[in-house]
């Protein structure tokens, strides 16, 4: 990383540098592994935060210098650690480059990375659909939220990586009506057409506030929430008795951090007798393998579609995180790093 | 009632008219009932808005000419219903005026009043610590955040009548530290020195920031909000992994309710892994006698103090009502119409 982010800056090119080192040699206990593809989330922005302290409240910021973190899938090319070998697919915290050093460790998964067995096709799939943000969802939703059949969803950001999951998702464990809300109209038909949404509200085009009455007449059982500021104050004046608001993050807002608000509207909770419940998807690691069965299996019986955008190229990580900011994402965020073995 | 509210403005004498009329008499599944004592909170100012709609969102406001709402003790002076004789002690929906027909039904005692068997005394008490507020606080607590022996909590107006309850019955059911905020070093020595909290914070006087810190190096796993605004936003940046919110009122901000806004903390939310509630009492009424037999049981054994303000009169009642919002009320806010008998 060559220079932190200021609040109100956008993640781009310059902030870092790319140099060539040496393929390094694994320890005892150590592997080496060979990067395929690697992700974005909004979390990493926090990485970039000046001051090397994230926003996301659990993982420090990145140095300067140092290489930027980031999940991604990889080969195993070199093992000195009894529970792997060559060619094992690996999924871990690999970081913006070709090759990276792992240290597994049973106990945490989710940091020291793990072995992929039967891995789902492409491999970035590992990355998104039934990976993090397919996980996300999934504890969000169903763990969080607690969703019964015949509820109704509102999912902001949904045509983000989490979003467009969770859409999908709910609609196949028996929500009724799953509205999600978007940038562009494109996305929109996107969310209609390809995910089965039940319907979609452009927030730059529409009447939010109306397309939310006529959309639930009887309210939102559950708003996922992904945006925080006006969507999140719109869709509290929309909840059902008993509805649950899941805050799962806040990419409306991250970006203008200065100056920080909260919504007036959370009054709603009392009128509404609703719960307003953040999550970290982490805490859940040892649970992962539940998820993840699930998903994998409504992937491959092609209940679940595999809504990913893949760039071409480790360089083009700056881009597809500035991506996740400016909106021109459409679904989970991946980088192409080296081809499928 | 002679005249609304408007918003930022304090209630008093001016909005109310005294007036003369003859002792009705009951129908049949009637009952007439004396008011012997009226309690003061802050939904009735809700009820006095203009528009005559309340903010509360689940009653409707009082019209001009109409007498005002408001919850009472009486006796039965005659009864046209089977279940109710002379005599019999009667808590409901009394209004403020000496006389009343009520017509009880079993299916919800909290709008059409019940018989109260072995009644507390005094009989304010059953408007107060074994009354409204006491349930309110053993649901918030005992319900909305499921309290567990040895967790932490935080109550904002821990002075008014909901707040003096709760920190007493936390401390009773195993909350190992149980610390308020309140408006006046009075105010916070009565906590410390007569409730039994541990610790009280004057938001007047302290740096709040400073004394959270101190009273809770490992956060706060109970924060119950009756106030919202700044307190609520200091609060929400001293939770506990896991912590839980009670949202149970706003009246901080009640009071100048043309310009909302929200907990700009609420971000801390997911860093925590925290969630806020809001409820209504009037919810749990099937379940009320489990509250109030404990509540009853806690302060006939001499464990909850009875932490009551009585003005004498009918006429006060405006001026108890006057009280919640100028902060001069200390504990539950109640007056007296006639003697108990």
């Amino acid at each position: 990383m060559r220079q932190h982010l200021v609040p109100g800056e956008l993640v781009c090119a310059q902030h870092f540098d790319w140099t060539d080192t040496a393929i390094p040699e694994p320890g005892d206990g150590e592997i080496l592994v060979r990067t395929l593809c690697l992700s974005a989330g909004p979390a990493q922005r926090g990485y970039l935060t000046v001051g090397g302290k994230g926003k996301s409240g659990f993982l420090p910021g990145v140095s300067l210098g140092d290489v930027m973190r980031g999940r991604g899938v990889g080969v195993v090319e070199r093992s000195r650690h009894p529970d792997f070998a060559a060619g094992d697919i690996f999924v871990g915290m690999l970081g913006w480059q070709d090759y990276s050093i792992q240290r597994p460790r049973a106990d945490d998964f989710v940091f020291s990375g793990k072995k992929v067995l039967d891995p789902a096709r492409p491999l970035t799939t590992e990355l998104g659909i039934v990976g993090n943000a397919g996980v996300t969802a999934w504890f969000g939703l169903f763990d969080v939220a607690r969703l019964r059949a015949g509820e109704t969803v509102l999912i902001s950001a949904a045509a983000g990586g989490v979003g467009s999951v969770a859409g999908q998702i709910a609609r196949i464990r028996g929500a009724t009506r799953v509205v999600g809300i978007a940038g562009t109209a494109d996305k929109c038909r996107w969310l209609t057409d390809v995910l089965g949404f039940d319907a979609a509200i452009n927030y730059r085009g529409d009447d939010v506030d109306a397309r939310l009455r006529e959309l639930f007449p009887r309210g939102v059982d559950i708003f996922f929430d992904n945006v925080g500021g006006q969507i999140l104050d719109q869709g509290l004046m929309h909840l059902a008795p008993g509805a649950r608001v899941v805050i799962c993050g806040w990419i409306s807002t991250d970006y203008s951090a200065a100056q920080l608000s909260g919504p007036a509207n959370y009054r709603q909770l009392l009128y509404k007798r609703a719960s307003m419940q953040g999550f970290v998807v982490f805490d859940y690691w040892s649970r992962y393998p539940e998820a993840e069965r699930e998903l994998k299996a409504w992937y491959r019986g092609g209940r679940l579609q595999n809504c990913e955008q893949v760039l071409d190229g480790l360089e083009q990580m700056p881009l597809a995180l500035q991506n996740l900011f400016t909106g021109a994402n459409r679904g989970i965020m991946n980088c192409r790093v080296a081809p499928d073995p």
